[in-house]
């Protein structure tokens, strides 16, 4: 059974303001909710219609559908909800490729560039202050449990990037061929906002502007949604390893 | 002035059905709008909130706010929205770079993709019948454009696949590495269903498995989302031609 107290908390957890005040978040579907479970994050209580998950974490509470639906954010809420404790982020190491995000504002494209360091063995992931919250629902549910498995800090992006010593490159549209740039193993790659791309006070601090040529022939396509830019910077970033 | 008769059509055609029976689709936003009116599609009828559109390709209907409410399919409309007829595909030419979609189902992915074609310069892009409809208000939104560049046709993708001499690579998580492979310059890449990859009756034509190799070190990562391992493949194939 789930309170009337509890459902207030849960709704609540939909508002960034309530995730920091109480440093808490929510996972929805089984599968989400399993990764989280087999990672570091810290259980705070789980809510499910079937009791189908391993308890050594914590006791699973057993609620009905209507319950669910009660709780959920989702359209087609599936089996379960669980609310787990948000990480203190861990420092962030300069001798690596790291992804810096200057205002990436909409959650689906967040949550994909997540999945992306994942798989390109990207451990930090460093947002500026108004890009959107990592622990967003939607954000969550895009990533497929890569969240649990990627270093992310919010923190003033200019003071971050002053103060580090690995080359930092940002995507424009009149940068160098990123197919004829010698890239380093290490580094920072920023990608902007969906709308602005980066914005003046980060790019004077840009050492390398990038391209992704366009091939197609139109001056009307205006630019790449920035998860599929990050997908191809970070794939040309990572082939040079295997060539060299 | 919208008649009540109007606003039944336009709402009908947030369905596929209706937009098949009937032919036309609907773009909103004056920045979407402004394209397809610069490129080969047929106008039907525009309805705006300010005479800002450029009457030479058929007159504007002034309405109001609240007229546009009763129209939108967004939750914020932005002063227009238009009626374009739905183009007749043309004949996919088989000497050249096609990418090939098995059933993709998200609005946003066929979207995304469809701007990396332009982006990438793939005039031909063939869909799988249960492929989502690209005429669908989530999918015009989201290719920003790039929908009135890119010749999109629907079939039977076996069919289709089987009657082409040209050779079919399709991505999956066991094929060779594509960093490391030939990639000719003529091709079909085929792109597999969000959950379930490429089908079985689909994967008995490939001619080449490829994959995206993977960096991060754990074995939960499980795929990219199908838009970004879309940028990656079109982003190895269209940069080889530059270095040859």
């Amino acid at each position: 059974m789930v309170t009337k107290q509890e459902i207030k908390l849960i709704k609540s957890l939909n508002q960034k303001k309530y995730r920091q005040q109480l440093g808490l978040f929510t996972v929805e579907g089984i599968k989400g909710i399993e990764e989280f479970l087999k990672s570091d994050f810290k259980l705070h209580r789980l809510y499910t219609t079937k009791q189908i998950f391993d308890n050594s974490k914590g006791d699973a509470v057993g609620i009905s559908e209507n319950e669910l639906k009660k709780i959920t954010a989702l359209k087609n809420p599936n089996t379960a909800l669980a609310i787990f404790e948000i990480p203190k982020s861990e420092d962030v190491k300069d001798n690596t490729l790291i992804v810096a995000l200057d205002d990436v504002r909409d959650p689906g494209n967040l949550g994909t560039i997540i999945r992306l360091c994942d798989w390109y063995g990207v451990k930090d992931l460093v947002c500026s202050l108004n890009t959107v919250d990592c622990y967003n629902s939607k954000v969550v549910q895009a990533t497929m449990g890569s969240l649990t498995r990627v270093n992310i800090t919010y923190t003033n992006l200019d003071e971050f990037l002053s103060n580090l010593k690995s080359p930092i490159f940002g995507t424009y549209m009149n940068g160098e061929n990123i197919y004829n740039s010698k890239l380093p193993s290490e580094g920072i790659i920023v990608l902007g906002n969906e709308a602005n791309g980066i914005s003046e006070k980060i790019s004077s601090i840009i050492d390398r502007k990038i391209t992704i040529p366009q091939f197609g022939k139109s001056k009307e396509t205006e630019s790449l949604n920035v998860a599929n830019a990050a997908a191809i910077v970070l794939s040309e970033f990572r082939r040079r390893t295997i060539e060299m």
